[in-house]
């Protein structure tokens, strides 16, 4: 689904798309078949008002912000081709699209295959041959000519006349976090503005901006150079993912841009969920005075028009969706957030990752806990509830009300549910087990058993129908390694797993703003895995009102225990929490991708030795 | 355990250690106690003939290869400490130690707390104390005063006088396979030589000295910019991991430079695995033209005293352990490799995996096949059979053969194994299961159900002693997605994850070369995971004699579809396969850390999208 902005000062249409309401049959969905695109109809409004489309001294560009899938030339393709045939219908001169659109970002080792590169090239071909009185934009790697370096560059390409008119390559190459473009890209040496309609434009590559701190993370800063050559514009292929104290940052930066240097900048990003990165969108137009002409929407595909003259860049009706929540603050030492970005980062994320895998139906292990009730109500609003199943797995140590409360959940939800108790085949293990455990005393082994027999539960159920299973464990737990291998730490997807405990917490709260989807007896009761009589989280660790802000210090702040001490909290108490996150790290290693929200979440963006000592 | 070679003209000394024998005692051991070393034994030496220790016009130089546990800076300069105190001994002018010893190799995130950062330099001050008549030259990172670039360097301190005399820093960060060190560390922009006792030591850190190739990976060399301050010797701080195709071509490297810059080389290196990684040792003392003066051990701790003067670098007494096992051809389009190189690796790994984590024991699900076969052998091997155990897990469809084979296999291990059957809990699912399956056929549901009943058993055990469970998975099998999460793909560490079948057969029967360990029917018998009846591997994937050549030439050498079927192969088969491979990508993302012997590893060195569409 292509929402479109303003069109032109002519063709003045909002939200322009096919008759019915694409939003409503669409939402979000990655892979809108050609067909759903208002192509048609847009060329037929063009045809009509066709003499009025010619301005002069104007040059109107589009902004295609757009969900792409990693190594799927076909439909990339499809997809650019689309969007560039719905600018020629409103008489775009230039249409940009986002970085490295033709194979997706993060394309990873995929870049080292040869075979991965000439697909790319073969499709950026198709490209060119449609960029014949259009110009565009798209990000694509491209082959380093020189014996020095590594073998590529992450590019730009200006396609137009079908011929390729320039290459303009990434300088800034981030390597950290979930970053690791010096894996694969040398970074650019030589810096020249693009040469278009008779306009010098100044295009750099998403993190070639964002170095333009007093402690600058790279040597040099690409747009210095290009200023050299006096471009009239800045224009930037981004992929920048959201986390949610980084939203904010980006319109800061680009107005840093635009205030030194002194022009207009159209700032083009990728949307959409690729494994455990959510790109969020929210493109967006400035002018040299740092006024926002035109702002995309987050976590949608879209497009917008904007005209550029003399005066700078205009548009006529700005698509922002502007985000009304209220920021919420969860604990002193942890940021406010916005829990409505949050929400719907974690909804593009399961609707991107089953649609991309190419799955429709989701399986959850629904206990009665505040996790498990907050992924299934996530499940149900991303994937639809008649697409998603709920196992109810009782142990003999689960109360009624665990079960009560699953129950009201599921027919809030309108899910289908089952309910399977696992004490049997408890029972059944146990009894294979006593020739070699005799009659040594309940523990840890047993605890952890019953949490595996729920995970081979779901599993076979995932296994027989065509589930993919979604895990329930959240950051809190993750971090001190409270949660099972191969029993709730099983499932194809982290949901919650960038989220502390307080943070689920908070966004039940907000699940629940305008009914009681959840019901509340699990928002207020005590927290626990039920494994053993009367058994509760506190047992095992601190209340997560002090075990959250002092794992957040470490996690995301990378504080040492000299400083979170600092901050108010016991040594004894901080040495303990620091050293169970390090020595769980080989739990963590064996976890599914965790859907990212937070500036550092587990996963490919934090890589710590498993043999290591440092606090453990 | 410290192996000396030789220890000066004067004082000729191989091997030498305490009265009774260290290797047999204390074999690769990653943290002998203080106690072990031989100072004092060496300290009485150099007493005895300390006036023939000061020669003149003589630089003695001491190579240290040591074993270090990432972050534990209490034992690392411990390690140190006594290498220092032993290079006193024998009156050595300097000690060379590895790439950041200080902290271990790689320490990866832990790089980004200013905390660990704190200690690396509290240790390094420590050490500086004990460098006052005596220089060492030892690896560490240190901070960019700069305000541009990166936090860190790569370095390797120059100590002498209880002072730090200079610091180089690493000019070449690998970034790619495993190595990811521009994440961390800005690269060297300046060059100086180091002076020390009137020579010119032109001092770089392992990657600077291996980009002499026609197609370099970086745009300069900083050997080319040392030289021209006309050094009078090369030495090189190093990390360099083995794999069975690295080995051969270090001592090529370190010859290339010795020719091209007409000087000689001291070359030290790490020993020791972290976690997936094994380092090999292997340093190297090569005069200008090309003559090895000196090669350590490979796969153990040493030490080597160097004696330069004007005629270049002397040694009495290489301590090398020629390896004369010969390689084996193990199938067309796949490298000959040196099984038993292979064999030490993951010994090594093993060990110390177990060593550094704190952990003695491990159990094996033991199934009668060559895989969990060859991993009991080495488990035994590498831990002792007294910390081994072997759990038989035989369900309905094993074969009697099976279990005879796995009893037949321990009692040659003399390792402790026991039996438990998972028929009657499989039954005890099945029911639970039934109001839900209700009559739907036996498929992969029930397959999959019967491995995780195994892992949960296995799991049962390492949870109630104490073991580590190592997992059995071969390369060919993760590659193809042919194991089940949760199931036969639980475990701690991965053993033979880095192997493809085909040359788990030759590990066997290197295992077997001078008696029957793994009984022979185990390695003809037809591979079978026995998860139904008369099940063989080749039910779902081709042969391993067609399947491995393929994915060798996919995965280490990144060829694509059609340059694999242009050696020979159907265009359907090789589709088939390259699609199973990336489509089992999130299964490998759940797999524990391999041991790594092969030039691409699943783990860390290869990251590739999950929701991706390439070949898939």
């Amino acid at each position: 689904m292509v929402k479109w902005g303003n069109v032109g000062n002519v063709v003045n249409v909002v939200n322009v798309g096919p008759p019915f309401n694409p939003l409503s049959f669409y939402p979000f969905y990655p892979f809108a078949p050609l067909s759903f695109y208002p192509s048609s109809w847009l060329y037929q409004i063009s045809q009509y008002f066709g003499f009025l489309l010619f301005t002069f001294g104007v040059m109107k560009i589009i902004i295609a912000q757009q969900n792409y899938h990693i190594g799927n030339f076909e439909a990339n393709t499809a997809r650019i081709l689309s969007a560039i045939a719905d600018a020629k219908c409103v008489g775009a001169d230039l249409v940009v699209f986002s970085e490295l659109a033709v194979c997706g970002y993060p394309p990873r080792d995929f870049l080292e295959f040869t075979d991965f590169i000439e697909q790319a090239h073969a499709a950026l071909a198709v490209i060119s041959d449609a960029a014949d009185t259009i110009g565009v934009l798209v990000g694509c790697p491209s082959v380093n000519p020189e014996a020095k370096g590594k073998n590529l560059y992450n590019s730009a390409y200006l396609l137009y006349d079908q011929k390729i008119q320039g290459i303009v390559h990434k300088t800034l190459l981030p390597t950290y976090d979930i970053f690791d473009e010096y894996r694969y890209f040398e970074p650019a040496a030589k810096w020249e503005v693009l040469e278009f309609k008779g306009k010098r434009l100044a295009v750099t590559i998403c993190e070639d901006i964002w170095d333009l701190e007093d402690d600058p993370l790279y040597r040099m800063c690409p747009m210095d150079e290009l200023i050299k050559q006096q471009p009239d514009i800045m224009i930037n292929l981004s992929a920048s993912p959201f986390d949610y104290m980084h939203a904010a940052g980006r319109k800061g930066v680009i107005r840093k841009n635009v205030m030194r240097y002194n022009l207009p900048m159209i700032y083009c990003n990728t949307v959409g969920s690729q494994t455990e990165i959510v790109f969020d969108g929210g493109s967006i137009a400035m002018n040299s005075n740092g006024s926002i002409i035109a702002e995309l929407p987050y976590f949608a595909e879209a497009m917008q028009v904007v005209e550029w003259d003399d005066d700078g860049l205009s548009a006529d009706s700005p698509t922002a969706v502007v985000q009304t929540e209220e920021s919420v603050v969860i604990k002193t030492l942890m940021p406010e957030m916005n829990i409505s970005q949050i929400h719907s980062a974690l909804l593009m994320g399961i609707r991107d990752y089953f649609g991309k895998m190419g799955f429709d139906k989701a399986i959850v292990a629904s206990s009665g806990g505040i996790d498990s009730a907050v992924v299934l109500a996530l499940a149900c609003e991303a994937l639809g509830a008649g697409n998603v199943r709920a196992l109810l797995l009782p142990s003999q140590f689960s109360t009624n009300h665990s079960v009560d409360d699953a129950v009201q959940l599921s027919v809030n939800l309108g899910n289908q549910y089952d309910i399977i108790a696992i004490k049997d085949v408890f029972e059944a293990y146990e009894q294979a087990l006593h020739p070699v455990f005799k009659d040594l005393p309940f523990n840890v082994a047993e605890e952890n058993l019953q949490s595996r027999i729920r995970g081979a539960m779901v599993m076979a159920l995932a296994n027989k129908f065509g589930y993919i299973l979604l895990n329930t464990s959240n950051k809190s737990e993750l971090a001190t390694g409270y949660g099972t291998l191969y029993g709730d730490m099983a499932g194809g997807l982290g949901v919650l797993g960038d989220l502390y405990k307080l943070q689920v917490y908070a966004l039940a709260r907000y699940i629940n703003r305008d009914s009681e989807v959840i019901p509340q007896n699990i928002i207020d009761k005590a927290p626990s895995a039920e494994l053993r009589p009367g058994q509760k989280d506190s047992d095992s660790l601190p209340e997560y009102d002090t075990l959250d802000p002092i794992l957040f210090q470490y996690i995301e702040h990378r504080q040492g225990p000299a400083e979170i001490v600092r901050k108010g909290y016991h040594a004894a108490l901080v040495g303990r929490i620091l050293k169970l996150v390090n020595n769980n790290e080989y739990k963590r290693n064996q976890f599914c991708p965790i859907i990212r929200v937070s500036p550092k979440a587990f996963g490919m963006g934090r890589r710590m030795p498993i043999v290591g000592k440092y606090l453990g």
